[in-house]
This record gives structure tokens, sequence and C-alpha cells, in this order.
């Protein structure tokens, strides 16, 4: 295993057990198990936390930050932090042809992949007390024989337990062999690392226990496994996802950032300061009191929204995102109470130009002062300088900006 | 794969296809497919012909050789063996430690095993046109990327497909993943080889149409699949085995073999002569039509018995074995018309003394003959020298010799 990353050393937390436990066990879906943990942290050593990630090129939302902030946490306890980046199954790629979405990459798009990986999970995790290792430095060496007698560790039944096996297994969708080698090269990662913990999301768990197993048939204590569970997204039902566009991107503007998250349904805010925020629980618990006893649920989002902002941009950005409407807004910001308007159609209408939305909307005073923000290219549909030709059709949803203070969201019904 | 056996040259039988044909199908359970054989054949060169053994130490009987046999067929008509060690995978053995039978082997025994085997395979092959080659040739150059390259070929489902797997996945019996891939090693020994053909038992026909599969994959032409049957032992109803004692050894001694084979019943006959005889199928319809006409079973009998006599010993052992009873024997030999005696105990009697067997038998003349014989130590029990204090009790059968000339098979009832 790569120890080359000089990682400055840091004490262990003189918290006491059950202060750390707490740490960890904030939103975890489940420790397996949480005895073994205790035992572990008794021992009073650096514990080797282990995560893997596949090797493609990721643009982060707040729902992968999740498992990256229990690293952080972990970190911040004193333990060494294994960022595993799986590329030896990415190199073989879906050897059956099978699945299209599975091209073996190249070493290059490898380390440019990880390269990307990095630069986002580091502005979480402290980069130089992180520990960067790729399972081909093992797996590269591993020969048939070996990869036979890792495949006498387990059994086919146990194997089509796991979920997805199961499923596929019943309803007759092929599952071709190699399938059931990648949880154990994913479980044998932990045994070459050593992991005292692993973490991943509730639909690792499978795969986390079989590094648990594994190591106890090569003579290791198990691994304790942390699952953590799936965040929502800002509609507050589906999970966060980039196709569903309900999420919060790392690399999302500040402005962009601002308005996400204010956006969201209350009742995802004590979840969201839970998973996303660093805040110590009990302030939250205070921050959440505050909110039942009649504090705008605005402003308990823009506190999250600072620190998310502070965190993937900077405390300039953050402190600037928070400006009120009607201030100046920094380029792409949005006021924090931007008005929501609809307007209607009327009988044999298909569209409505932008002079006539502007006017309804009442981001002008009159036809004349909307035509003269048009030709000064001061009117922005998400963010985008249109012209007179603009229009918009029934079922739109849009941002506009009229000069620099004039903002709406504008629906057409 | 080795080519260092140097083979002597041998030109391809002249027969026409279909006389080749013939000679291939005599004795076979089934060709897979016998459409592809025929283009094989067809393209007029030597074939390679694959057969895969464990190398276990074997002490090949009768029903082994019928594998043997085939491909001694296909070497007289000029095609290439391949006598396939597969010590790879006995190398490794039985990784996850639950078949405590198949314990790993070492480079040593491999070879002493081997040489054991070619020893008892070459009174058949011709040692100089049968290439011996072990696939740890290949197989130790394969890396674990390699093997999930390969596991990706089939599928979980018609793995299970296969009979034992079946039973066992049915029955909840473990059944480990590294058990799967050992089909697939089998089935890319051929590929290995390029071969064109690959004889198996009935109970490897799924093994070899793994071979047959891959090879497709792999983008060579599929190999035929050819199994012969498991052949009876000498009771006529169970599968030749040691264990049952209903077998012929290939090491068994002149002496031994002749009662044995003579000793079979003569349903069997046809069925030996078609699976070791070497005698064209003509011939041997000819002698079962004289057998119909009346001739005594025996002496056909006799004819079999002479013929793996002198494959197994040589023809002069083979000449002497026929050397009727009455006549003086050669050590350990019987005499074709063996006299069957059973006797029965008196009523609250547990054995008979040896004594009393001689005389009941008829095997001397009175109790003053028996105790003479015994005192000179000239009375054999199963071939070995016996004393007064000998008796037999219910149930047995065992072969008595007293004197130089008189046998008797007796069973107490």
């Amino acid at each position: 295993m790569s120890q080359s990353v000089s990682s400055s050393e840091q004490p262990l937390s003189r918290l006491s057990i059950e202060e750390q436990l707490a740490v960890i066990q904030r939103g975890t879906h489940e420790i397996l198990s949480e005895d073994d943990l205790i035992s572990k942290l008794k021992e009073g050593r650096p514990l080797k936390i282990k995560a893997g990630f596949d090797p493609t090129a990721p643009d982060l939302h707040l729902g992968h930050t999740v498992l990256i902030n229990k690293l952080k946490h972990f970190q911040d306890l004193g333990h060494e932090i294994y960022f595993l980046i799986g590329d030896y199954t990415a190199k073989i790629g879906d050897p059956s042809g099978k699945n299209a979405t599975r091209p073996p990459l190249t070493e290059e798009q490898i380390k440019a992949n990880a390269q990307t990986y990095a630069e986002q999970v580091f502005k979480i995790l402290d980069k130089d007390k992180t520990k960067v290792v790729f399972n081909s430095e093992w797996f590269s060496k591993m020969s048939a024989a070996d990869m036979i007698q890792l495949a006498s560790q387990q059994t086919v039944s146990r194997m089509l337990e796991r979920d997805d096996f199961s499923k596929r297994y019943a309803a007759q969708t092929p599952i071709s062999i190699h399938e059931f080698l990648y949880p154990l090269v994913q479980g044998y990662d932990s045994i070459a690392l050593e992991a005292d913990v692993e973490l991943g999301g509730t639909d690792q768990t499978f795969n986390l226990l079989m590094g648990r197993t594994l190591q106890g048939r090569y003579g290791q204590t198990p691994q304790v496994c942390i699952t953590v569970p799936i965040l929502e997204g800002l509609d507050g039902v589906n999970k966060m996802s980039k196709s569903l566009g309900n999420y919060v991107a790392i690399y999302d503007t500040p402005g962009t950032m601002y308005q996400k998250i204010l956006s969201m349904p209350d009742t995802l805010i004590r979840r969201y300061f839970e998973f996303l925020s660093f805040k110590p629980m009990d302030e939250v618990d205070a921050l959440m009191k505050e909110m039942e006893g009649g504090r705008n649920p605005q402003e308990i989002k823009r506190v999250l929204a600072e620190e998310l902002i502070e965190r993937f941009h900077d405390a300039e950005a953050a402190a600037n995102a928070h400006k009120s409407a009607g201030n100046v807004l920094a380029d792409g910001e949005l006021p924090v109470d931007l008005p929501e308007v609809t307007l209607t159609l009327d009988d044999g209408q298909d569209a409505l130009f932008i002079t006539q939305v502007l006017n309804q909307a009442n981001l002008v005073k009159n036809n004349a002062a909307a035509k003269d923000f048009l030709k000064k290219q001061a009117v922005k549909v998400d963010g985008e300088v249109v012209d007179p030709s603009f229009s918009l059709t029934s079922g739109q949803t849009v941002v506009i900006q009229a000069g620099k203070k004039a903002f709406a969201k504008v629906t057409v019904a």
C-alpha cells in the first residue's frame, strides 16, 4: 500500500470513547458492530479508515459529501483516512461486454479522474492527512491462482443473497460469473489495507460485510462497517441526483448554491444540518428550537448555505451570498426573498414575449422601460442575456432579472 | 504448449470419412456434433484430440480404459493425442478447505503421479505419438485479471445448470465460488491447446461443452465433444469401481485377469468387446453370432481375456492363461471351468472348519487327505495358504485350491 503521501502526524482526539462514538454515530445508518468499534477505539491508536471510489470522472454534489463528511469526522478524531481508488476493476471494465456503460478505462483516464476526484474531496478532507491509494497496487501482482483462492472464500448462495443479484437471478437476467468476483476484490482491498473501518452508502452494506468476512478468513481482525444514508434531494422526496435536477453541486456558484439551499422545503432542514454541517449537534438542536419558536426558516437555511459556500468556495463568497434582495448582488447571486409570479396566457395565445413578461411581472414600470432594459442588454433569463424576440410558453419556470435590482421567479401557467 | 515430445510423424488414415466416422462412433455415448466432426475430418489434417486427467495416483481398471481406447482409435487414424494433466488446479487443491480429500499436491507428487499414469496409459497409447502436457504451463502465466476476464464468459445460471451444482444448490449444500471457475479453467485448456476434439466420460459433458463455448468466445472453431459411457463392472449392474470390487485392474496378474473376465455374466460379453477389444466390429459381430449359434460363452470370453492379457502383459502370458482346468496352472491362474459349490451350516453351527469344507466340496477324498494337504501347506484360500484353524462363516464366497489340481469356488449359505 502506498505510504508515499507524507501525512503530518496528528494526535488522537482527547475526547472520551463515548464522545468519539457520538461524533461517529451522527448521521450514520448502521454501525456493524458498535461493540467492535468501541474495542478498536479503546486501543488508543489511529484507526485505518477505508472508503472506496470508482475512478469515474465525478461532479460531486452534496449527496456524495455525506460519506466524505463522515471520513472528515474520523480524520478530525485523529484517524488515518485511506481514499481508495478502485482502478483495478475499472481497467478491466465489464469484460462480458453486456454493460456498455462500463468500458475499460486507460491508465491516463484513471489518473485524470482520480485527480478530479481528489480536488473535490480535498475541499472537505485535509489533503496532507489523507492517503490516496489505488488497488491495482496489490491486484496487479495477483495471480489467477490467488484469485481462485479468494473465490473459494465465499459461496454462491451467499453471493446470490445480495439484493441486486437475487433480483436479477429471480428475473432470469444473466449474471456473469466475474460479477461474483468484484465484491471479493473490494473485500480483499480491506485485507491489503488492514482496514479497521470501512465506510459506504447503504447500498454498499453487502460489499462492506464481505471485507469484514474475508479479513476474518485471512486471519485479520474484521473491520467495522459503517453505512451512511442516501441524502434526499431538494425536492425532499427523491435521492439527490444530477439526472433528477434536485441537487446542489459542490461546483455550483455561490449564488446558485445559496438560492438552491434556500429553496428547499423546511422539512429537510434538520436532516441537511445533520449530514452536511460540521456544527456540533447541540448547536444544530438549538437552531431547530429557534425555528420551532418562530424564527424564519429561511434564516436557518442561510446559516447552512453560508457554511457550505465557505467550504466549497471561501468565507468572502459566503459573506456576500446573504445580501438581501434589493441590494446589489454579486454576479450569479439571487436575493433571498425572490418573488414568485405566475402569469397566464390569454385564450389562443401561444407565448408571452419578454416585454409582456417584464410588464406583467412588475419588473419594469412600463413598456418603454422594458424596451430600454432590453436595448441595454440588462435583461437576463436564468442568467443569460435575452433580446426582445425572446418569449415564454406555457409550463416554463425561469428566474428573470431586469437591471441590477429587479428579480422574479416567473412561471407561465 | 509443450511440443517437446518428438512425435514420429504418422500419415493420416486412408479410410474414407464414413469409415473413420464408424471407428470413432464405436462405443461412444454422444458426439457433439457429428456434423462438426465430419467437417473437421474433411479438412484432411491431423486433428488435436484432447483428454484431461487429474494428476492423482491412478491404478487404472478396464473402466478407465474405455476413454483411452477411444484416444487410441484417433491415434490410429493419424490424429494428435494430447494427454493433458490438470496439474494447475491440483496444486491449488480445494482452498475452501471443505473437501479434505483434495489436499493441494506438490510439484513432486504431481510428477510422480503423472509418471504412474503415463506408464499405464502407454500400455494402450503409442508413447511416441502422444503429447503429455500440463496445464500449469499456461495457467501459471495467467493473471488475476485474465481470470476475471475468463469468468466473464459464463453466467451464474448456466453454471447452476450443471447437474451436481443444481442438486447441491437445491439441497442448500454450500458451493464455493471457485468451484464455478474450475470448469472455466478446464474449458480454457481447450483454447490453449486449440483442441479440435475433447473426450470425456458422460459425467464430463458439461465441462466439455464449456470448452466448446469458450473457444467460440475466444475466436476459435469450437471443439467437438465426444463422451464415452461408464463401463459396468463384472457384476453387470454397477459401474466398474475399485470400491465395489467388480473391477479388472490393468495391473492384475494374467491369472486373475483371466479368471475375472471368465466370471462375468454372458450379458456383458458384447459390451465388453465393443468398449475394450480392438477387434473390428464385424469380427465381434461374428463372434456374437457363433455364441448365439451355441458356442460356449466361456470360449468367447477367453478370446477377450487373451486380447486384454496380451495388451497389459504380453503374448506369452496370454497364451498360458487359457490352460484348461486340470492342467498345471501358472501361479495365480485359475481353471476356466471352476466348479461352484454351495455349502450349508447345520442348525446351531457358526462356521465350517477348512477340513470340513475340503471334504464337503469334494476337493479331497477323505478327512485324512485333507489333513495331509493342510500339513503340507498345500491348501490355499483366495491364494493364501491356510492352516487347520481356518474356518468359513455364512455368506462367504472364496476360491479354494487343494494341491495342484483341485479347485472350487465355495459359498457358505
